[in-house]
């Protein structure tokens, strides 16, 4: 669906767009996460406070815990209306709404370099760690009044999409930024404890549960997690709630694969998978059928949960055989 | 302790004091953290680079995972030395070395508000997020070329003494310094994964093991987690390896009391307690001959396991009848 006569835009050119414009539909992707909320909502507060009317869509409920900025909000007609895009690489990330929007996107405001310029109009900036950034930096540019709610709004897509400032893809910007958003009544704090240190009674003892199915193979230098079905149904749950358990694999001293096993069906497991150099976790998930990116990538494998285990298990040693990380022969 | 004739310096009088002086011995506190080796070791880089003598003392052992800037120095002599204590509140924080030292420190740096002003000459921002703050304001006075190494031991401390930018410590400024230290090549990315996303595999093991005993109180708004004896000898894991674990008792949803126990002797456990307001920590363990601050304090208890369960559970049930968080009646 990639547009060959998609515009790019710079900050200034976004900004005229903005203003020329009114009646703004704004759309986040599939699966709400903070960036593309706080994006979407920083976008709509500004706008508002130039005199324009907006309404932020969402194609999946928007989790409880973002109510602190992501209200509810009036829509425009689409007949009339501006259609931005924020956060959204890909069409189909906008889940049941593609279809209604494909080709009637105006605008898209993204960070994501895989964007696939399905627009009529792209702001990009690849280097961003968030969209948040570069929503911040139009607004600026717009010379828009930030007030509290919208620079909360946006801190938390600096502090989600970074791991609260602790992953690579933060650069100085990122800093400059959030020492900017300091400036308003954000409460910092108060945010990431809701974003990073909140979690559900069920989802800790579903950690537990996980913790005790830890096996290390290959030297210790690879760790496998088991998430089944009956835990699942035990705890309740399911679905962006389990999306932290991946994390504790890659988590652990001299481990250099990390796999979660998540079963998603009476024989289906969804391989979570986390290696460090020079392992290449797309390389082994590719292998598989699935893919993804060096250091995290995916796969579906059916077969029981052992039949599993032994598929993703084999694929890992001959990854770690071929980059000498381990050998058999040397067991 | 305190000395009534400490001199409160100035961020340039702090500059002043220390190109007058030489032969520096630079101290930490015990349990030497991110934040007090960061500070003491980017203050030693500093002074090298201003062709001054210097060496790092700590009371304790420095973990291996700051090997990547707390190197090995070369110390001066006593006799001669100038001595500087970073991110140290108290002389008895100096541990086996308060002895030697007292009455003998030169310059504190620190930004604890309770520090209690030990130290001939003290620089002091109590509204620094962490000493490594004040140490970076420091060498940009006394216009030192910093270097990667130097930044690096800068954003250890900020990064630790935040828990990564996320804590309620946190200002403008600290942003401000953080992007200042993207300048240089500090690999932030790869000093976040170790110093928060890094754990043994047998810490691992000790997790689970205390997430098991996780007993839950007064209507869900109290949790409780043991670590005993038996856990810490079989894991082997002890001592600072262990502070983690309070902090999962504050992250679960809807606890307003957060209780870990720490075996620490046959009858002998640790209490650490995590509150959100209304409840008062400090108030709950000062009852009970500890004391700390209003949302983490501590208190030692003797007794078997259920004798020590019992006396913290009713002090809490205390604390929650008289601010009306909870009522047994109610039960």
């Amino acid at each position: 669906m990639n547009k060959p006569d998609c515009n790019i835009l710079s900050l200034s050119k976004a900004a005229r767009f903005l203003r020329r414009h009114d009646n703004y539909i704004i759309l986040t992707h599939t699966s709400p996460d903070g960036d593309t909320l706080g994006a979407a909502y920083a976008l709509y507060y500004g706008l508002n406070e130039i005199g324009k009317t907006a309404g932020v869509i969402c194609p999946d409920e928007i989790p409880a815990k973002y109510s602190y900025f992501a209200v509810k909000t009036e829509l425009a007609d689409l007949k009339n209306a501006t259609v931005v895009a924020v956060d959204v690489a890909d069409l189909k990330l906008l889940g049941s709404l593609a279809d209604k929007y494909a080709g009637n996107i105006d605008l898209c405001i993204d960070h994501h370099i895989s964007n696939t310029s399905y627009a009529d109009n792209l702001l990009l900036d690849p280097n961003a760690a968030a969209a948040c950034e570069v929503v911040y930096e139009l607004l600026v540019k717009l010379r828009v009044n930030i007030n509290d709610i919208t620079a909360k709004a946006l801190y938390t897509g600096l502090a989600t999409d970074t791991g609260c400032f602790k992953y690579s893809n933060v650069t100085a910007k990122t800093h400059i930024i959030a020492s900017e958003l300091f400036d308003y009544n954000i409460d910092a704090a108060e945010i990431n404890r809701l974003m990073f240190d909140t979690k559900s009674k069920q989802l800790l003892k579903l950690e537990q549960m996980v913790l005790s199915t830890a096996e290390y193979h290959f030297g210790d230098k690879c760790i496998l997690l088991s998430v089944t079905e009956e835990m699942q149904n035990e705890t309740g749950c399911s679905g962006t709630e389990l999306e932290g358990i991946a994390l504790i694999s890659r988590s652990v001293e001299g481990v250099l694969a990390g796999i979660t096993l998540k079963q998603t069906g009476n024989k289906t497991f969804k391989v979570s998978l986390r290696t460090f150099s020079p392992l290449d976790a797309a390389r082994i998930c590719g292998g598989l059928g699935g893919g993804g990116h060096k250091g995290a990538a995916g796969a579906t494998l059916e077969g029981t949960l052992p039949e599993v285990k032994a598929k993703i298990l084999a694929a890992v040693r001959e990854e770690m055989e071929n980059t000498n990380v381990w050998s058999s022969s040397a067991e």
